[in-house]
């Protein structure tokens, strides 16, 4: 069965997309740790990060790269801090989330925004991106 | 003034040292989420990872997937995560980190090593590079 991520980048489930090449797609975390939280996914499902093959690994983290820049160009935070954990989705992901201080890094604590904000957020991303 | 990590990869405060290359430096985190936790580090110092340039970040990147690999093999844990953060210290690092659980992804519980529990795992992690 196809994972959640795997839905989402064939646009079987919705999602607030930030950017997307050949190998890797970006969107926001719908449940995020600060505003302008994104998720980077390669498009071919691996569960861990280490079992990547070098090539693969080497791309999602430049895409990864960029779309951070991105995120520090365009949404106000001390700077954007990344994480890799797929504990709950068994399909690589890195985290890149706006940093304001550690809270923002634990995963304890989630901010509720409304879909105007979400989609507003995507669009600056997008933006810097360009 | 040089940085506290600057200071362990140039041998004036000791570290539990993982590996180096010509760019980067891996040791032992001496607060860790978990036995095992290893920081990478540049040697050039940059503040936030979204300012190294492109080759620095891509070897950093690299450098952590090697190291990454080895700590899973040598260490039981149901995988490795990595997070960049950079809060506290104005050095670049990458955290690898065994996880068990969420708990050890959270920074917020740590684990006390003796001298000689560091020194195991640093021996294992090293023996599972070569």
């Amino acid at each position: 069965m196809p994972s959640i991520f795997t839905k989402i980048i064939n646009g079987d489930i919705p999602c607030y997309k930030i950017a997307e090449d050949e190998d890797n797609f970006a969107f926001l975390d719908i449940n995020p740790n600060a505003k302008g939280h994104t998720l980077c996914v390669p498009k071919k499902e691996v569960d861990r990060i280490m079992d990547l093959d070098e090539d693969a690994y080497m791309k999602l983290m430049s895409f990864s790269r960029k779309v951070g820049q991105a995120i520090e160009k365009s949404v106000p935070c001390e700077r954007v801090g990344m994480t890799v954990i797929g504990l709950e989705v068994p399909h690589v992901h890195v985290h890149l989330i706006p940093l304001h201080s550690m809270k923002n890094a634990t995963f304890q604590h989630k901010e509720k925004l409304t879909a105007i904000e979400f989609e507003e957020v995507a669009e600056q991303i997008r933006d810097a991106i360009k």
